[in-house]
């Protein structure tokens, strides 16, 4: 079983697959929400409580997350680094591994075009997990990123996901 | 009581008084090292799972944080903010309220001087503190925000710690 999560302040993804035929079982997928009225530290809680929730339920061993990637500025990136840090603090005490993939090689997995747009990579995640609705697009980046390490397992590790 | 932390990577430095005569008491202070070997993860849950057990022994209800800080670089800045997102998640869920404060605030109302040194924190706050050995520096700058939090609340509201 594994976990993707995408995380950040106001609208953490997240997704749990496990591999099966004919195609890979969703078994949990959501998105953490936190109102902009609520305290920064209130939505860091929040995230690191609910990935809890969601591991224990499920007990996946593996997490695949985005790598450091471009922020806007230097108050952006610590904003999105402090979300992060609530999700990998969870996961990692928790007890999975937890690797990192550039998101270019998730939607050139996913979508086999490294600039896709966020729509097209939430259509390929609904069809190749044969899901009934459209993911939200935060769940659907997080389900991507798990479908892009379950394809990254299977083939020679010339730039094999980092574990972090 | 009062939490003080000063979040980063490989050493998050922590402290905790209590306001007392003729000087605040000293109840924990350390400083949480991962060595540069540990997955960055590894830190990270280490970090959230010291601070909730050191906030679990001792229940202080309010925490004092620095204030989103310059960074070299977006790389640095989002490292940084894993580890403050790891420190201010596990903070959070314990229920404290918790409040930034401007590191230059912190060296004012420690040292007298906001560009003060750190070896000038830490002399500062072992005397304030009348702690027998000189903290290490990150213990120190936790500890140099506590009692700058304490004397803050005692003043005209002007430019009080922001509760995030």
């Amino acid at each position: 079983m594994l976990l993707g999560v995408d995380p950040s302040l106001r609208g953490t993804g997240y997704g749990i697959i496990r591999l099966a035929n004919p195609h890979p079982a969703t078994l949990a997928q959501g998105t953490i929400h936190c109102p902009t009225t609520w305290d920064r530290s209130r939505c860091l809680a929040k995230i690191s409580h609910t990935l809890r929730e969601v591991i224990r339920e499920y007990r996946p061993a593996v997490c695949a997350i985005e790598s450091l990637f471009y922020a806007q500025n230097l108050k952006t990136a610590l904003i999105m680094g402090e979300a992060r840090g609530a999700a990998l603090a969870a996961i990692a005490e928790e007890g999975l591994e937890i690797f990192e993939i550039a998101p270019r090689k998730v939607k050139l997995a996913v979508v086999g075009y490294g600039a896709a747009q966020k729509i097209a990579v939430a259509k390929m995640v609904q069809r190749m997990l044969g899901l009934v609705n459209l993911p939200e697009p935060d769940a659907a980046d997080a389900l991507a990123l798990a479908l892009a390490f379950a394809q990254e397992q299977g083939r020679p590790a010339l730039s094999a996901p980092k574990k972090i």
